[in-house]
């Protein structure tokens, strides 16, 4: 690759002339992208600092083209130097060679189609390179007739996406969610004997122990975590072969499982051509389902969040029945101070995923006829999310989970003075008594056991037969 | 029973002395509530006249504590003779002869305790005069040590709002969706040969037929009701034996199962025990996945009703294309104006339905340690989805779907103008050349034709080959 | 009022022609609506249980008719004899008298046409009953030419449902805001000596008094507030005078703020016709603008509900700094258990508000060319949540925050404990010897004096001068 | 500036050893940051390529110390030397000299501590290296001690968040909107006069001008803008001065007002430190405010970018009254079309707008105590919304309103066969006459004047007279 290639195109001097449908237009000499990229940047300069697609939808977008060109190839559709010369340049595409030849932004067309023309552009640009064209010639590759052949942006560029959420799960999130679950695990199994207040309503309530309230949070990230995959068997839908409108014009009935199935052989992933093309292009349900699927796991990450900082409060004047790892100074002013700074990341994380999905399903309700035209912004939302879960689910794993530590001084001190050990008794002498009995400890400051004596119904040896807090956290 | 039931409890005179662990308190002498539903009634009083649980709720509280008597009483908990009358007490409250006596709101205590009691005071008092005894003495009848045997609200309430779910999805929602399908589906086929603009970015595209248009309608609705009915699979997990906070205290390991038989032998649903107790009770994740699948639904539904309103616009400076049924007078103002009200009636349904998801999804993030209290506020938001959506689909289906008209003339006259068959000859003589013969139309006022001819790269008998309405409603 | 009226419209057996321009149609003998109505409630069966209209909206409809009639008998546009006739029955309606005379619910057309017809249609018969007529006869009083006159549905129903609004947030929601405000001023007054541990990030942090933390719960609160009603100013616009589509056409230029003199003459409220009747029509922004600062509100109620049940979370192994009053008992099975049940309640109000808010956001962007037909699913939105919110505060002021108490000998034991005390000793010996003796105290289980003066870099007399929990809850 | 300052920190190969509460640690050689930041940098590696703070907050920061060590100069806090240095420091951040020595990202310690401690670190480094000292020494200035002076990162980091917030609204967004209401006013102004048929429920009503239909636009956004401008108001007030927990320890109760005085006088803006300190440390309100009413004004773009493409649909088959630019292909299949890309780009960014609201929305409930620990994420939410809103504006304004044309033939041929004229007629024949007139028309394809005409309810002269669609744009 020429050096050319990693010069800000903000910086380049010189030009090159490149021409669409509209007309010519100066494109900066050292970038592959075409005239319609060029005019896409030029007329949509709106949140550039943070939305330029970043990896995943280049990736996806280089996959697609190879796979397409490898499927015309196939069908005789495009001469083999052609389609060779395609096939490499979208490969160099995916693996990330032309990042810097992808400016721009999420807020355009809602088709997508300047991120599929520049898609088009580089790769023809790229491939008459190889082919010893000109840049800029379109000639011998042409950017709409060869590399855009068979599809429409409407079909391509949602099959990008698809492929780019597809893999995102499977290598970022899936393996993100799977360790932290299995550190759970691993705590639940090293604290799992520890017995301990259980909590509802914020009160003192009867007996669990470590391992069970850990196995709940594990347990019910599991849960999330199966919806999530079968969501993510919607993105293995493809809307390609459908072209313009669903009707498939323009490409041989062939083209569409064709891609799909060099799709799969590339990624290891079981895409396939969908049923329904008009449904794909009309809405995006698929990413809905993603986007609701992620919420859903983000809800209980909220939860195991704000359950080990509750659980970690104090260190004197709260819970205090863990302790978590003190990975940095917690405050400017209060000298020795440590936060649960990992929940407090996790819990914004969460956050933001819930604001992502409330973008992804309004956008998804504002498709018309034959198309939804808010593609990139349900996109970039999941994509979003489902980096932000990875990222936020290794970093509470690394630099809290592994660290969690129980108190069990203070652990056995809170059980000891658990009132709601009385729901023991109340089998045995009837839940008006055994609340009378409660109520009077309350009152007057002793302990279960003094008060249930006094009370007349129960023996210190009843008591002490009865009232067993590790039995307590199995069922009778 | 006596006529005394219907009495509004607001006007009664005469009172009877209940009595609950806090003491003694008045409630009306016709009703067969006891003291702990009179101090809810006394100190929650939001939203009393839209908020009080109504037969879906009422109806799984009864369905879930005959259940568990008949469980108690298989594993030789309750007396043979307590038993039955409770399951028959209980099984009158599932038919709706006591919906009077629960005149408790949903915002209440946060894990339904509040109507949990209700039940199990309505049912005892109910079984206390079944057997003769007198209302309010707990004898031989007790709500807490009889009728709550082996449950606590903590997994009794869930375990109800599960079933009420179970039972609208499958009795309410699920024929009134397959209702609309199936109705769009003969529209599809009844109209599915006229040829029609494609319209993408609602600028005309190339041609459909009105069979793909309607049957992408279907198609959306068919797709996001897969994953409604999957979500519903999460409800007919119980939480059932888990008791206070998860272990199931004071409960039989054998008791959770064996409800959930005697509710599946009942419904004829597939209720079992839950995996993870703890989880059921911690958090309601499956409401949360229900929630957001019947958004999904809404989602489509948007789709659809915007698309017919659209195409049924006009009637002389819109789109035309359908005409929709008269149901109504449309304006007050107006005179003869017809309005597409239940599209209205359907998108409002809609962003009721996300406004409740938003909901749900938020209540579920805020669980604490063993216990998430938004159980109440959640099951209502749900509930209320369900209902109307079916509702509103029900409507939809018969005030709009089968009356559908297709104007046909209206639709072969803009086909006839639809500059977008042009893509019909890119294949032959690449984009660019078609690209100037469209451009040439649109700003000259020529037909396609005309332009097509006129630019020298296609001949009348090509144009007449390759532009085909019909065959690009196909793939090549 | 003959009984007829209070007969349920469903047992009705016998019936009366009406009739609008689609023809003839039956309508229950006792009712007074006509046709139009009639049709509404038999094409939109929808939510029928909770959202046929309640009183705010029948009120906001009849005084606006009332106002209409005084209006255009000012203006000389409607006779004297049947004005007076309009205005009698319509004042009805504002009263209540009629209110089983609207039965039409919120999922209709969506720019509440049928409920201005039913207003019309239950006007002009009371009229005409009034005036001795015959039901139904549309004679002498007809419900569009006379009732309706200068009037369209389209500023109609906005404008009624602005009333509304108004007249709940003033006579129902700021009653209840006050109370619940002057209320925890009165708790912040009785307990404002009280020095207590302060606490960021669920940590132990520098001291408070609780009155500085009481005081800013309704400080924030009294935020909040001042911006609901700031936002209740853009309500106070009315619509009225637009007619159909903002033009005004067939209502004289005086008839619109005619119409708002009136009304606040009657109300006592400051209400104006819009600036732009284009915009009133088009869009419902001012319901946008209530409901997202009762979302705000909203917001601090859920930070003062959950710091109440966190501060009085335990009784002995929680927080348990507050103590709130013990209303009912809170466990079906654990005896003696008392709940933060009003903190529970209030906390799912909240969710439902923020529901509630995403409908009407999302309704509210909705609109087309002159006309946002979303205006009744947004204006039971705002209705609900300023019902639930007012009932909430009222709720919570009673039954919690009155009877709230301060546990003084916990709260003196854990600001005894605090080691945040510490930061008292930074600007004298430095950050960074601050915090060794915080961390050397938190390590070895020391009180924070004896780590001070251990550390060498403070005496005993210096430190009992420089940490001076009371002095530290001032600015130096 | 040395060139070290622009080496990516991932590249750097020599480190210094910073040191804090914690121990050692070794920090890149050429980054201004200490022990604090380097900590972050390691814990919180959560999506780093979009979520780095970027230039508002670090400006924010920076304008935030230097005036903090302004206002510690003039109360003695500080000696001149090492104040000046600070002051000196903190405006180059703030000029922006060193945002590359800001790494942090939004997901981090929800106080924003790391934040605060970056700035402080950089502040300190640089001023350290001014006064001619070692970087990494503290000497002779202290990141705490001296930097951080009467200051906590809980009073800070909202300060700078609401300057940030506030300088955003004043420089970015305020222009942007007023550019895109003063363009649709010109061009309200430019095409007033043209008389085109109103539409309501997307059906042909009564006729209205271009200029209110186009100024309605304006009229909307305009109101929507008055309660952003409002909610700005509420991030003049600061945190500043409350320290840890509202109660200002460690800092005069001078210091606090004096940092908004210089914040006003260096901004230009009325800052003033917040009436309730408390409250601005245990919610961020103010940004909800903001929020919210940037959300109200998003719909307001929905409404506009909707009417828009809706207006421009077609170019044959839809309504076609608009023209808009030409600013790029369209599609990459359907040669010649041309797509309304802006208005896409438009409603793309409105739903991230929503997104980001129901994020700050959920976040501002989730404060305890003294704290809320969402700061950041909200902070972000809300500086998102601006530029994503400020930019699009923009976008929309050059790249479409300028360049709107009115299709005059089209606009009369609609107006000339809108049905909804009758409405002229009904004051004169009756609403039931007119409304004849209308259905006889429709049904039987007549134009209204011959089935007014024919229904001899209207002579030809009448109707000339009555039915004038320019007249019908004015109140009678």
């Amino acid at each position: 690759m020429s050096t050319d290639r990693t010069t800000s195109y903000g910086g380049s001097t010189t030009t090159r002339t490149e021409r669409d449908t509209m007309g010519e237009i100066e494109v900066p000499a050292g970038r592959y992208w075409g005239a319609q990229t060029q005019r896409s940047l030029e007329h949509f300069d709106i949140g550039r600092d943070t939305f330029v697609w970043g990896r995943p939808v280049v990736r996806g977008l280089g996959l697609l083209k190879k796979a397409a060109a490898q499927a015309n190839r196939d069908l005789g559709l495009l001469p083999d130097e052609i389609a060779d010369a395609v096939v490499r340049a979208a490969d160099e595409v995916a693996q990330g060679d032309f990042d810097d030849h992808f400016p721009l932004v999420v807020f355009q067309t809602g088709s997508g189609t300047q991120s599929n023309m520049n898609t088009n552009e580089v790769v023809a640009n790229r491939a008459i390179e190889i082919l010893g064209g000109e840049l800029g010639s379109k000639d011998p590759v042409h950017p709409n007739d060869h590399v855009n052949r068979s599809q429409s942006s409407n079909d391509t560029f949602p099959t990008a996406v698809h492929v780019a959420v597809a893999l995102e799960l499977t290598e970022r999130l899936f393996p993100a969610v799977d360790g932290l679950v299995a550190a759970l695990d691993a705590k639940a199994e090293e604290l799992g004997d520890v017995v301990k207040v259980g909590r509802t309503h914020l009160q003192d309530a009867t007996p669990v122990t470590l391992g069970q309230e850990i196995g709940a949070w594990s347990g019910q990230l599991r849960e999330a975590w199966r919806d999530v995959r079968r969501s993510g068997d919607r993105v293995l839908q493809l809307a390609i072969g459908g072209t313009a409108v669903g009707t498939g014009l323009n490409a041989p009935e062939a083209f569409g499982p064709k891609v799909a199935e060099h799709l799969s052989a590339e990624t290891g992933l079981e895409f396939r051509q969908a049923d329904n093309l008009f449904v794909q292009l009309a809405a995006h349900d698929g990413l809905v389902a993603v986007s609701s699927a992620l919420r859903t796991l983000a809800g209980g990450l909220m939860k195991l969040a704000n359950d080990v900082r509750w659980l970690a409060s104090g260190p004197r004047t709260g819970i205090g029945e863990l302790r978590i790892p003190e990975n940095e100074p917690g405050s400017s002013i209060m000298p020795g101070k440590v936060n649960p700074t990992q929940s407090e990341a996790m819990t914004m994380v969460v956050t933001r995923v819930f604001g992502n999905d409330a973008t992804v399903g309004f956008a998804g309700t504002q498709g018309n006829f034959q198309l939804n035209v808010f593609t990139p912004v349900m996109a970039h939302g999941v994509l979003e999310s489902i980096r932000l879960l990875a990222d936020a689910c290794r970093s509470f794993t690394e630099h809290c989970v592994v660290g969690l530590e129980a108190d069990r001084d203070r652990i056995a001190e809170h059980l000891e003075a658990d009132l709601m050990l009385v729901t023991a008794l109340a089998p045995h002498i009837g839940y008006d008594h055994a609340a009378a009995i409660a109520k009077q400890a309350h009152r007057d400051g002793l302990t279960l056991r003094e008060a249930a004596v006094a009370s007349g119904h129960v023996s210190e040896d009843d008591y002490d037969r009865w009232v067993d807090p590790e039995a307590m956290t199995r069922p009778d």
